[in-house]
């Protein structure tokens, strides 16, 4: 065995952790989501420039006018999952690299560019997506992550300032009956990794 | 505690682990990247897609070729890492999708449209290379990620298909002497969690 993570924790996060398709009405708490938080906010961004921003649906309004945005075969579970987050990436995170990034004061001037700053942003958001996942796992909750939705219309409704791109959607909750699809299967080592 | 993953793991994972800057000359051996991969794999991307490739850089032309590309401040420690890794999306994901996602198998054809294939790739693989960055951690290896490259050279010196796209090199190793910079300061949950 190679790992250090013990058993107990690799099937937690990964091995025994599945996409969840059903909730049980059990709540999940702003303590929750803030333990998820204060966990994965540690693992690394470029620059420490950490764009992600997530919002919990919470209000029946914010409700019905996300699930109006999902694609058709996500509605019925993001209208009844125990809570929902939008995941999204902040383009203007440079403004913050003063705080964020503070032995380099003129960072923010590196991002000049609309079109790089937010490819930046996209990816480093992603990257805390994945963190944010596997955090909620950490939490004992199972994860429902969604990208088929209409994009625009969700920065539309939930960014007013025209910075922010949502990049996923995430049920979140104790898994419910019948949350499971069958695992789909993965990609042999040998056709991911390569030596050069 | 709203945390069912262990302190060990959380510390592991995240809280102890740091982004490093220097290695000892311990080999990373291809049963320890083996370990990761089989590990991460089983995080979750959209149907199942599994964009993320990786190139081990072993070779000594591989690794002048690769220093050659990277940032300044990159390039010492790209060129003594014990093992560097180059992730990249691949944009051809869809043609594997009859096998990673067999119940849907029209499913190559929703990708069509190169600039949309394109970006999902990258999003998918970039949660992956968030993914992956723990993995690293949980075999109890230090990464050092990096965004700091010249990307169109790399993906021209190292992906002659023209399908793949570089996110991040990764040094992997035991932290040496002087691994680590200060941690920089997270955001604060209320400047990252909102409530619609």
């Amino acid at each position: 065995m190679s790992l250090v993570l013990d058993q107990q924790a690799q099937d937690l996060l990964f091995r025994s952790a599945r996409t969840a398709n059903a909730f049980t009405d059990e709540p999940v708490t702003d303590e929750q989501v803030r333990a998820i938080y204060d966990l994965v906010k540690y693992a690394p961004t470029s620059l420490n420039m950490q764009p992600l921003r997530v919002v919990l649906v919470r209000s029946d309004q914010a409700r019905t006018q996300l699930v109006e945005r999902m694609a058709d075969g996500n509605k019925g579970k993001t209208s009844t999952a125990p809570l929902t987050a939008i995941l999204a990436a902040d383009t203007d995170f440079h403004d913050d690299l003063h705080r964020t990034f503070p032995h380099a004061p003129g960072a923010r001037d590196w991002f000049g560019d609309d079109a790089a700053r937010t490819e930046t942003a996209r990816f480093n958001a992603a990257l805390q997506v994945g963190y944010f996942i596997l955090g909620v796992r950490a939490a004992g909750l199972a994860a429902g992550p969604m990208t088929g939705f209409d994009a625009e219309g969700i920065n539309k409704d939930f960014f007013a300032d025209g910075a922010h791109r949502v990049l996923a959607v995430v049920n979140i909750g104790k898994p419910g009956e019948n949350a499971w699809f069958d695992r789909n299967p993965r990609l042999d080592y040998d056709e991911v990794v390569t030596t050069a």
